[in-house]
């Protein structure tokens, strides 16, 4: 019985010496991936346009985009998507934007947070519309309501498993310049224009929250 | 542009390098591991009934076996949990006996495989039943159905995320002689008798599958 207690503990201290490893592991190669990241905004926040060019060449994103949202995108200088930090669990994304005739915010956050227990909760920063500047639904040719890009930072339904999230966090953010150069000839997808022929306002207004 | 690409090929480079680095401390540490639960089976093997009293004594484990059960799991020698070999996902359960009047297997693995894409699945050796010594349904005093511990085997629906594999993967399985003491005096629960005087068999006996 005591080779056995003895035993016990002897795997317990290898599975406090793995955890330890782990994180002395994840630490590590963290602060190498935050440093790459760092350098990249740097040159990014420099190339006018990226993140939305980037965004309308994506092929799951772009159809989310309206031409409306388009505009508006064009004052996007950064994108910052980070892990939370323990103890807690989630994601937060983060839109830098600079001063436009659309909203006041120079910054849009949304933030995801799985809850022990409970499920996962979104948050996000109330955007403040300038007078007359809230984005409007549409109706597309096949009769299907459009929303606009921005109605994912106050919609908390968590609908579909958050899927604009999901692309944004382990598509887009992994490997933006891939969808950027999409824009420039290398392989020039069809192209919707900015502004979409076919778009009819709502009469409602989209309230922020 | 080419700044970018550059940072972007170090990036994969980093996660790569990670990747490799975690897959190593996984082996190193789990050849650690697995090498102490081999000497633990070599201890256990040599106690008899260790498993059927460990098993007796898990508060959550003990209200599935009956007293036909606890007859039959005398026999149990050893006990088994595995991972997965890549790239497969899941775990195995492998239940060694000694040749005993209830059943002729040496040995009954439960398998439980994550497919992607789909379902958890689990499936079972079925078990071959000497003539009359298949498990019998009871009622309990509360006039609750009270299955074999046996029916985990082939039942194969994954109620409630089964909770049987979940209990013995991740607390049994860990540190058995946590659990075996228990009955040795250092912390007695209140046991129940290996028959129990209230059980009733079920009018349909129990098929294996």
């Amino acid at each position: 019985m005591q080779s056995l207690e003895a035993l016990q503990r002897e795997m317990e201290s290898v599975n406090a010496e793995e955890d330890r490893a782990l994180q002395q592991l994840r630490d590590r190669f963290g602060g190498m991936r935050r440093y790459c990241l760092y350098r990249r905004s740097r040159i990014i926040e420099n190339i006018p346009g990226f993140w939305l060019t980037a965004l309308r060449n994506h092929p799951q994103l772009s159809p989310r985009i309206t031409g409306q949202d388009a505009e508006m995108l064009r004052y996007l200088t950064n994108l910052e998507v980070k892990e939370l930090r323990r103890p807690r669990t989630g994601c937060k994304f983060k839109f830098f934007f600079q001063r436009n005739p659309y909203f006041r915010n120079n910054v849009i956050i949304k933030k995801y947070e799985v809850r022990f227990p409970g499920p996962v909760v979104s948050v996000s920063t109330p955007i403040i519309w300038r007078r007359g500047h809230e984005p409007q639904f549409f109706i597309d040719r096949n009769q299907n309501l459009v929303h606009s890009f921005f109605t994912w930072f106050s919609d908390h339904n968590l609908g579909e498993f958050d899927r604009i999230a999901e692309i944004i966090k382990e598509d887009l953010w992994q490997d933006p310049l891939r969808y950027y150069v999409l824009g420039e000839g290398i392989r020039r997808p069809r192209r919707r224009p900015i502004r979409e022929p076919v778009e009819m306002p709502w009469p409602f207004g989209f309230l922020s929250g």
